[in-house]
């Protein structure tokens, strides 16, 4: 790990239907201008989605047998992922943010090996009740993270706006779980909060209702509230999870379809996990 | 400008048919590892005409009344563009050179402002032998180049991957010309060498016949060659001419379609300029 930055906030935005950039990258400028040190990282499925489809290569979904959903990812969507996260969301995010102010620089985890991590060649899914194997995925899980790249960049002034995908060990692009990259990067930079931004208010004990927000959650209950999680927060509580086992010292959930989403994070709105 | 990086090279790719990035790529490993201090910068025109047709918005190139030809860029053909260039060419070349034990870094002229410039809003065409005035138009000349950001990038062991948009003064993306961002780039950074390698043997005297390679091209015969250069070629000319104005030695014109593609330019394969 390099020296902890002080007061280091990760900040995750999710690229689902809903989700206000704009919003988010009003609230960083305020933010850094008012001194707070950021790390930016985004998701882009949605818009992958639909891309996808106008491409002729419709996105396709499968569910591990312990109920995770995951994109599979071959190489043609791989190409298609890297044109919208790496290309349409990561510069539309860069250039918000250098419109008002921001000296941004966005980068992939291939990067600089930014993300590394470890191919997972195959993919349990579950179809029909059945378990299958489906092999020529591009997936992984991140593993190392460049801290000192980012270091250097935020030393120098500059805001890292991080997206998927991945880099493996053997120098391939590999799609990863864009919330367990986040935290991953909190725990790597030593950040003392996560903040994983979307479409919904938090955690939901009834999902979806959003009334039923759960306000706080105790790390050791995470394990209970994966059984009742819906949608992507399965994931979210993992990535939640991981950060603090890496020292992080709280996790929001929170939601960024909202005026000031970070600020209403950093203020404790939605789930906070510490 | 920041002080010189000791024989520092610029090579810029072209994104026309026919360009072998894999050899670009072979090529770029056996130089640096061999301690050679390289900046990439590359296309994606063929490509962009691809997926823009794909998705239903067609590429619109104009000609300027001095003869150059250039893409019309309206807004939703500069995502097309960003989601080509900063993604699917710009990682797929930064994941080349990782595989190739590389430490890569693609960066667009928005990350950092490092491609800063003057928007272009309307653009003069010639269309049946009459000017008319296009507005709408995202496109640019690229004013100042973030050399530190480079250096900064260069000095920690980064070979930095280069693409435009560049950023207007005002924040916006700018399409701009690749041959001439890669000469603002070698002028900055006090180059002593830019390759403009594409799909051709260099400057042709009877354009296109490749058997009329023009071999050494003295720089007070550029404004002369600028009458006979066909296709893409009057633009190389005035990234040459602006180089070496600049104060970079030399410039060649090479073939990107071949094995070793930029040691040959290096080697005075090509036309040269200095």
């Amino acid at each position: 790990m390099v020296e902890p930055v002080s007061g280091l906030t990760v900040v995750k935005v999710g690229g689902s239907e809903g989700v206000d950039l704009d919003a988010v990258c009003d609230d960083v400028a305020k933010l850094t201008a008012n001194g707070a040190r950021l790390v930016l990282l985004h998701g882009g499925s949605s818009e992958t989605n639909r891309v996808s489809t106008l491409l002729g290569h419709p996105p396709r979904f499968v569910t591990s047998p312990s109920g995770h959903q995951s994109r599979y990812t071959d190489r043609a969507t791989l190409e298609v992922f890297e044109m919208v996260y790496c290309g349409k969301v990561n510069k539309g995010i860069v250039e918000r943010l250098q419109a008002r102010g921001v000296n941004a620089v966005g980068l992939s985890g291939l990067d600089g090996r930014l993300f590394e991590g470890r191919r997972k060649e195959s993919v349990r899914t579950v179809e029909d009740g059945r378990v299958r194997v489906l092999h020529g995925d591009h997936t992984g899980v991140v593993e190392r993270v460049n801290a000192p790249l980012l270091r250097l960049l935020l030393d120098n002034g500059y805001l890292p706006v991080l997206t998927p995908p991945a880099i493996s060990h053997e120098g391939a692009a590999i799609n990863v779980d864009g919330d367990r990259a986040a935290a991953a990067v909190a725990g790597a930079m030593g950040a003392e909060a996560l903040l994983l931004l979307s479409n919904v208010r938090g955690l939901l004990s009834q999902f979806p209702d959003e009334g039923s927000l759960v306000r706080i959650l105790e790390r050791g209950c995470i394990e209970e509230a994966m059984a009742y999680a819906g949608g992507r927060m399965k994931k979210k509580l993992l990535g939640a999870r991981e950060a603090l086992e890496a020292g992080v010292r709280q996790v929001v959930l929170g939601d960024a379809r909202r005026q000031w989403p970070v600020s209403a994070a950093l203020a404790g709105e939605g789930t906070v996990l510490s």
